[in-house]
């Protein structure tokens, strides 16, 4: 990847704003497109309202996360009017790049079609590894902001163990809670144990005492069933911070009387200016590595 | 102090609730008066709607933190009208007891005359040590609420380093915080170090590289100058948990434009149900220690 | 798997003897052979004195970690004779079950073809990561053996961020030290920056402010070279915990007068009961799997 | 105090050779008397061999900790001749000041009849602060070296919650022990539980599930009787780092059969650079306090 020094953030949420400011502190050119109705932003927004123009002189087009909801609009929240993919696929140049966030693999090979390089920064492992510091802090304050009790000697359970998980489970941990971490891997409970976390396996779960105060589930499918939701204590808080279709029965969580939230985007909500500079670094991780 | 087993908890927010059932769940009888206008706790209400016939039957009468917010009505924020101090001491006996929270002394001695005796239960200090928790917690949710930023990586300072700043020292660095302590004395500072964080004297804090995400005071007399101010950083947060006089010069911080919170009752705001359980552990320590 | 009862251990050090009394605990039957030497396990000698009469009567032979160290015999250091795995297989039948740790593949390959099944308990990954731990304790126990400072304060480095090294630097951060983790890969430096430890790429550690005072090595082929070892402090303890061909070069350590030390087999010196157990649970593990 | 450049160490074990580096380092002029013994240090030995020449020259002497075994000669136990307080004191000048650690107070007010100021550095709280980090090291060290198991999972429990006791407390947790806190003060327990201990009181102790893998005891008088002790598991190992009388009953141990060690001066044998360092700190600061 040659010399890349100018860039264009076109949509996206605060994360996008802070993220041209990340930029423009490591020395690179950065402008917003698309964030009329933001505050705060005035001096880094492209002077050109017209896309083709704005795109012009971008080596880099930053796309956000997602960079689509329908498939068709660039996700502009703050922009008057939203521009489609079609049609910056139709600016854009074959030495131009784009990264986006959750690209369908659709826009993705169309863009490629055209001779234009997409990468996709969420399938970066260290952006993985980093959202999950924002998203564990948010499940924090759902915590705080739903219990009458301090997560100092609460009873935690987190089912899965993925990286989001592990950042959670410690920093719940570091707060006083008793976690509990229920898994289908032996080697993931192993590793539970030795943080000092207590563990079930998944397939046990049902015969376990769970009397939990909070229960975070991690695993984007189903895993906390009906049969185990019966044996929650009545008060116990249910976060789900998966993705669809969800790890949770939410229709027995229901007619349990069971008290749940579906938590999603938490980095973008809980800290946008973190969250910004990681999918900065994401991004400037993947030129250095083409560079090389 | 004899047997005890029956209390009278009069006045006070959701944290007597809680109090009032954790006394039961410990073997106590314990009712509610003044909570008329708070949900969820109709089986525990004294059935009793005088004051006079309440208080008979009560070995031990609890009041709220703190029990008079004007010095005369006893701070019933649920209750539909507000007893006064003087009313209650008519209606006392000599062989009952008072629990009271921030009782004034003037208030004391009226009780004392009459030979009612009264603990304050705020006096102890497992109930400083305790309710120091639930207020760090209340600083972690306001820090997550108001900044951009994620803790992790987030540079804080912490003027004074008594109880709470201890408590909430480890939970900002639990959660990533690069911590900084700045106190008075040469031997808070040593702990400081040994607990791994920043130190700097508080005479030198206005000479200090004071590039801080957040500053967070317990100290009730002015410590954060208008000097010291000068030198934030102008994104920092300035979150004073300390109490009257405060240890910010607020005004210099406003003049500055700095963004301050100024953040009481976090215990109870935060954790009403442990608050409750906290000051139920307090009174039932203060009844095993007089007994023994 | 059928039914699993009755173990005999066969050679091995102190952590095989544990795991006879572990095993007991769990409520199997369990003997040790080839343990003459060995005080304070009268009560679970096998009783016979030669081979083929000991294995008859078990389900399971369990042979030490590593099962031979020159190929032939099994490694028994307090037996007081030497048994050879050729021996071994022609007493066993197929119905018998053997686990080992570092068996070679020959010889797996051997025992295969007589119809023995072979399971190789240092092959778990639940072994490996619970092995991390008094490993990492070990690590420990050397750098307070061997440096004049405490642990607090000290500056660590770590190369790789595998199992132990993750466990290590937990540990090492607990006690205060401040640990810089290299590494090679983009998410393995995000998981130590989440964890709360700097990091450097390992192609960039040449050029580091390498003033540590201990370094300890993780990873089995040659990372840190002459020239990273030029660039250390002459105090700083070198620990090379990985296995052959090892990480440092030792012989440029060795001119340059750096002080080194090749630690192995930490678990079984370190703590011989907690590593009989981790064979144990790895053991139970692999028959409960069996039997599903 | 004036300005204090050129400091005299005489006597003391090699905490006291890198205190004369630390002083070095900080821009002080110092050198070591009495030190004939101990390689390593020939560059900053006194070139006067006779004692009245070497105190000339220098406006503070520091003597070790404890400054005397006997009440007479200067702990020295790297001197080839052992010089007597008696004679030191009559080589000094009023304007000379002393730092001794651990004086008795005969000697302390025999130097202040001859106007010569004496500071017990060892009473300072920073130095017991930061020495309570070298000691808890030593500790996990004793632990590591007496125990088959790892402190990953062990059961610790520790008499007293001093200054030691807090930060042993901390790095045996951090290292994965359940550790249990005994003491007398309701507030003692109160800070346990905050930190995440488990707490029982003294005066409980003997009826307590008392099922530790480790005891240590930081309380100098007798807390742990016979009563106590009887509960004990065989296997539990008692470490006493108090001082005399101590703690234990280890006439009663020793009939139980219970294994104990008694563990002092642990900061100097574990880490005594770090503890130099402490030591120098202490009497810089109270250099410092002395102009203010």
């Amino acid at each position: 990847m040659r010399e890349i020094k100018r860039f264009l953030i076109i949509g996206g949420d605060k994360r996008q704003m802070y993220l041209a400011y990340y930029l423009l502190s490591m020395g690179y050119k950065a402008e917003l497109f698309g964030f009329e109705l933001l505050e705060g932003c005035d001096d880094i927004r492209c002077s050109c309202t017209e896309l083709k123009k704005a795109v012009e002189s971008a080596q880099v087009i930053i796309l956000p996360l997602p960079a689509s909801m329908d498939g068709q609009k660039i996700n502009s929240p703050y922009g008057k009017t939203k521009e489609t993919l079609e049609k910056l696929s139709d600016c854009l140049d074959r030495d131009q790049f784009v990264f986006a966030g959750m690209m369908s693999n659709a826009w993705k090979s169309n863009f490629f079609k055209k001779g234009i390089q997409v990468y996709d920064y969420f399938e970066r492992e260290e952006l993985a590894v980093m959202n999950a510091i924002p998203t564990s802090q948010g499940v924090i304050k759902i915590a705080i902001d739903n219990l009458p009790i301090t997560l100092h000697n609460s009873k935690c359970l987190i089912t899965g163990y993925g990286r989001t998980a592990k950042v959670l489970a410690k920093m719940l941990s570091a707060m006083g809670a008793l976690v509990t971490i229920s898994a289908r891997k032996c080697s993931d409970l192993a590793w539970a144990n030795a943080e000092g976390y207590r563990s079930v396996y998944l397939k046990d779960l049902h015969n376990n005492d769970n009397n939990f105060d909070i229960l975070v589930n991690t695993v984007p499918t189903l895993v906390v069933d009906e049969r185990i939701l019966a044996t929650l204590n009545p008060d116990c808080l249910i976060v789900d911070i998966s993705s669809s279709p969800y790890g949770i029965d939410f229709e027995a969580a229901e007619s349990l009387g069971l008290k749940f939230i579906i938590a999603g985007s938490l980095p973008g909500k809980v800290a946008p200016k973190t969250s910004g500079e990681i999918i900065g670094e994401a991004i400037i991780n993947t030129i250095k590595e083409g560079s090389e």
